[in-house]
């Protein structure tokens, strides 16, 4: 195994980043104190000959700023390493999803405004939303805004950036590690939202990563889709796929210290990252809307990776199975009944076995033989749950996060919009 | 349109048809005066001659008394027309799933003593079991009211065997309709049960229907596989197959009315039936665990009735979409980000409208021109809401039916065991 690199504090400064934030009052600010911190627009710079990386929703319902930035992505200017500096705009509190023509209109007029004041070209800027879909992005309030968002651009705005993108959320999630490649050290950042309609389908809600190493176009491509698939697609809160998921990845070069399949410290590197994805998806987890418990679903003896998701999926999305966590109650009976929905093909359900944590309560076909039903309750208890089921039919094994089924989800949901 | 013959009062009976209940203190008894009523047992005989079909869940980790009953079906005894009479032994509180070989044993031996009571063979009894999973049967607590059973079988007792088979369900579901066939008149009767667990697949949670007409064997499976497929494999709860589903139809021919494919009223039997299902149906989807709100799905313009559904469950299973239905609020980005995360290859999204009631929503990938949030809210606050979802790409039309997810469900599930 190779070493994931070094966690390092919080949203480390990554050199040839910058980034600036601001409240245009898109998102309710609520009425207290504390309030005055609460921004809903952030801006990501990055330096001249960046390469930058992007996966996007799947959601055929795709929000207008999503078409935009994959459209933006493709030309020339940004696709092979950035001619000019370029720009992440991103807003919380409006998906600008279901909003049509004007919805199109109204994410190029918002890259346009910061563009202006950026004095740069505006197919620099990429468009990112997040918040309720449906409703029109109001351009003026971010235009209003256009100014002192260029003012604030600074190296040391991580943490203010992840709090800016925060939807339903309580924390900000913020990560980074530093790698030694070649006696020198290369540090990586990211930061990352989401709470609900979670279950990414090749990106997550919205995150941002970047490193100082010097990175090919295809190679940081490769890098993105390989560390994607081991964290944002492995988690579920409730089988929503939102129409605004996106993950970019930026690597400015500025370290001046190359990375590239065959040169030493590639290996390093790809742990490190894959290590800081799966930091920022389980983050999503723990913070999950009303969730109580953090679970960890580990599907092994599967034939192929596939039917592992399969399995882990439908347990882990089942509402019946995240009630059960939710009440710490050892109810392994759901567990079960949704593996066995789960559309595995001739599955010999005697060959099954299923652990709460340590303890196996299921083979045979029934209750294991020494299961006592208060050591299976001691883990149920815990905050963290480890639910590991051995299909015996095959090699694969898949992992995946998710999190308990709680009265505030359904509080924090119905309210979401009042 | 053929007539769906004529409701009548619910429990009718049927002749042929007789039903025993009992208390065996599997289910617990609330500690009030009324629950002197709590029956967890009942006891359901069919003429002999009669013949009988039914469907099964199509989960793989099924319980002991659905692979009992299935064998016996197979049987020469059974299979064609009862050569004496024969029974369905039901209990409510404990599904005897999950419980390996010794869930096989107590299913066959409290068969075995229900038959002796009854003088009959074993292999006459089918045993059918709802409640929690992974729990042995506890055969004694059958056997010590068996001879009660017997005692208590009468043809007036549909209504307390639909209370006995209750689980979380908050009423007992009975219904009857009548048919005039060549001047004469049939009956057909059905009971079911279930609330949580439920997307029914080839099957319900549990129901039995009888009729006195008189049906060859293979033409009362084709009639209740269509039935079935217009009814329970059209609703879902939480999208939770469970281990017992099971639904079964008895045809005692004691009307001496014959019904067959080319004779008069064929056509109107199968639509009553229809009728009578999708009433048991519906009835399960509004009495589901917390459900405040009873919602028709109607997905239209679709190329396949597979991408109907698809659609259709999607949007039905979405916890988002569901707190949104729970909360009156007219949130239909969720129902538009379900769409689009349903798997519809190349869907047209600017083509796609959604209507709630009567208002459209959603044309042209946005906000309807002259949409009226008021109007929507006022449908969303009704206690029934259609959703009707046009693909404009085809002539297929699929209708489902599902609830929403309220406080109540979470703790419902949250104190199951308790």
């Amino acid at each position: 195994m190779t070493s994931t690199g070094n966690k390092t504090s919080a949203a480390s400064a990554v050199p040839g980043v910058r980034w600036g934030v601001g409240y245009a009052g898109i998102k309710q600010r609520p009425d207290d104190q504390s309030a005055t911190d609460v921004c809903d627009v952030a801006l990501m710079e990055m330096a001249q000959g960046s390469t930058i990386a992007a996966v996007f929703t799947q959601n055929a319902f795709c929000a207008a700023p999503v078409k935009i930035a994959q459209q933006r992505l493709q030309s020339e200017h940004l696709q092979i390493r950035t001619a000019s500096k370029a720009y992440c705009l991103i807003n919380s509190g409006n998906a600008n999803a279901g909003t049509g023509a004007a919805g199109y209109a109204a994410a190029e007029a918002s890259c346009e405004a910061v563009a202006n004041a950026l004095g740069v070209a505006a197919d620099s800027v990429l468009p990112f939303s997040t918040g309720v879909i449906g409703q029109l992005l109001p351009v003026d309030k971010i235009a209003n805004i256009a100014h002192s968002l260029a003012d604030d651009l600074s190296a040391d705005n991580w943490a203010p950036a992840a709090r800016a993108i925060m939807t339903t959320d309580t924390v900000p999630k913020c990560f980074s590690r530093s790698v030694e490649l070649a006696g020198k050290s290369v540090v990586i950042s990211g930061i990352c939202k989401g709470a609900g309609m979670i279950k990414p389908n090749m990106a997550t809600m919205l995150a941002y990563v970047a490193t100082d190493a010097q990175i090919a176009s295809d190679d940081l491509e490769s890098l993105l889709a390989g560390a994607v698939n081991l964290s944002f697609n492995r988690i579920t809160v409730d089988g929503d796929t939102s129409t605004n998921d996106a993950c970019l990845i930026a690597a400015t070069g500025c370290a001046e210290i190359q990375v590239a399949p065959g040169l030493p410290g590639w290996d390093e590197f790809a742990s490190a990252l894959n290590a800081l994805f799966i930091d920022m998806a389980t983050a999503i987890i723990r913070d999950a809307e009303g969730a109580s418990k953090f679970i960890t679903i580990s599907v092994r003896g599967g034939a192929s990776a596939q039917e592992c998701l399969d399995v882990g999926y439908t347990v882990a999305e089942s509402p019946l199975v995240k009630t059960a966590f939710f009440a710490s109650d050892a109810n392994w009976g759901r567990i079960l009944a949704a593996i066995g929905r789960s559309g595995v093909q001739n599955l010999d359900v005697e060959a099954v076995e299923i652990y709460l944590g340590e303890v196996l309560i299921c083979h045979d076909g029934g209750t294991a033989t020494d299961y006592q039903e208060d050591r299976a309750m001691e883990v149920m208890r815990q905050p963290e749950i480890e639910v590991t089921i051995d299909l015996h039919r095959g090699a694969s094994t898949e992992t995946i996060w998710t999190s308990d089924l709680s009265h505030d989800y359904v509080r924090i949901n119905a309210e979401y919009r009042t």
